[in-house]
């Protein structure tokens, strides 16, 4: 089953796709057949509501005729949960690490007097591995929640960046509450799946880690978390490693990959999050950008006005523009 | 004006200090009066309702008779803003940051053969000085805004955590929207303050510290985020900076200082992180640890049943007990 929220005058509203065109709206539907609508006033109401709301949207899907449907392509996409409860990003794939681990390395080492003798001290001080931790286990930074734009939304160049970037990842939805829970139980706290965009200044990234205390204005800027363009159930996805992922650059496709070769399973992440620490329906958990799903880790950058275009299997296909000067929404209420 | 959020069997509900000893339950005063109640169902409502319902909750307080009043002992008191819409921390305080890197260090060092030759290995690498960036820039990470608790609830020790720690800190609350703020409007952004103890596992905060990806589960468990013990207004907090703080185990005092020597002050704090990103109301920005605001700038930790107790001047005294096993609260919704 894939999910939307869609914009209207009225305001977000959630709905389910029937087919690849047609879009039922599903508070409209469940009006219509004396259902209770106020699970499915959002995508986050739905979630919250859990797995009565989900049958209650396969009823409403299996007794919808076309005619009472939307067209998708009619439809203004926001983010699927265009407010989530909170957002975690993993680093977990390991070429990716290392990948990007070696640009800033190379861009350390270009700012030396003698950048091939910096780079050869700097490989030499192991600075730039990756440390053992990492092998065991998942880490992860926190994202700014008030960021999020979905689908076709113009994100925002940040006057203050040089370098930006896209990143490819698959992103989880928690769907259940729970704490301490097991790897062998932690898949029943998924909700479903979407695609999330982290894009992000990287000569501010790097210029910030020099302290370690994660990204900030590195990431965080209105219109930098993008999400979309659905959220598929978890039941609708048999295998998310096998997911085939791609994202392309003004139309040239800059990677194909899968999402399998995650360090940390998405199992382990959510069990590992869980302990101590109870997890909340909405909330998000980003699997990492996966490898070769960035420009950084091959040093090149996005130019003004370019379309980054990501697609995963079963989920869909989530393409923005990224513009100097394009107030693309000034945070969720004024979306795209 | 001090404002509270503390518990009922209807769930929490909103007060505002008439005195020392007396508070007044908002909503309910202004059903009396015929007042609009609900600006005055939550602290969060009354953020983002902002300056009427300001000007509303003084009226009621002029209004008020001790009798319509509860007694402040009486009541159990809730963090003031139970879950923040965001929080942030910054590292703000030079002192705190170079002690604790060289605790860091100092730890990086005896877990080599030879501590001493580590050290001084270590000390020359440059790896644990104060980098040129933090003195540039205000930099921060992201709590998990759903491990909120207040006043005397029971902080919860992780089983995963061997060393456990306190942070002495001022917390700014964000009353109004704002982007790209300068720095002479920035205060008008102040809701209030209040206090922050960002309890923390320092064993493993060092050890994920490893990647640079900032504090995971080293800060990231229910009940490890204690705001409180109330909010107080802006209007009422002539210089923030000049407030006396003060932080005491089981009694006995540890430090005595006051909020003096941000290296960025907090209107370029908030005027910073507003560049290209919408500041909301709720959202919650922890001005950092002070200078000696934590045991592990002193390599000193937290025992078992240990009472920690801040207080800064204007706002109040925020105790509570960390203990192993206990479970003082799943979250927000069970807090205490």
């Amino acid at each position: 089953m894939q999910l939307i929220t869609f914009e209207t005058v009225r305001g977000p509203r959630l709905g389910a796709l029937l087919n690849s065109e047609l879009v039922l709206d599903l508070a409209q539907a469940a009006e219509r057949q004396g259902e209770y609508a106020a699970w499915l006033s959002s995508m986050l109401a739905l979630i919250q509501a859990g797995e009565p709301a989900l049958a209650l949207v396969r009823r409403l899907l299996r007794a919808s005729e076309p005619a009472q449907c939307l067209e998708l392509s009619s439809l203004r996409l926001l983010a699927p949960l265009p407010v989530p409860e909170q957002i975690r990003d993993f680093a977990n794939y390991e070429l990716h690490v290392r990948q990007a681990l070696a640009s800033s390395m190379r861009l350390r080492a270009n700012a030396a007097p003698d950048p091939e003798a910096a780079l050869t001290q700097l490989q030499a001080s192991g600075m730039f591995a990756i440390p053992p931790v990492w092998y065991e286990r998942p880490l992860y930074f926190k994202c700014n929640r008030f960021s999020v734009v979905g689908p076709d939304a113009v994100v925002e160049w940040p006057p203050f960046a040089q370098k930006m970037d896209y990143e490819l990842e698959l992103a989880v939805v928690i769907g259940k509450k729970v704490r301490d829970v097991s790897e062998a139980e932690a898949m029943d706290a998924v909700f479903g799946y979407t695609i999330y965009n982290d894009f992000s200044a990287r000569d501010v990234q790097a210029h910030e880690s020099q302290f370690r205390m994660g990204p900030a204005k590195g990431k965080d800027f209105d219109t930098g978390n993008v999400f979309g363009p659905c959220i598929t159930t978890r039941d609708s996805i048999a295998d998310p490693y096998a997911l085939q992922m791609s994202v392309a650059v003004n139309g040239e496709v800059k990677t194909r990959t899968t999402a399998a070769g995650m360090q940390h399973s998405i199992a382990r992440c959510i069990s590992f999050l869980s302990q101590s620490e109870t997890l909340y329906p909405g909330e998000i958990l980003a699997m990492g950008t996966v490898g070769n799903g960035c420009g950084y880790e091959s040093l090149s950058f996005l130019n003004d006005g370019d379309e980054v275009t990501l697609e995963v299997e079963g989920i869909g296909r989530l393409s923005n523009r990224l513009r100097r000067g394009g107030r693309g929404g000034g945070g969720p209420a004024t979306t795209g």
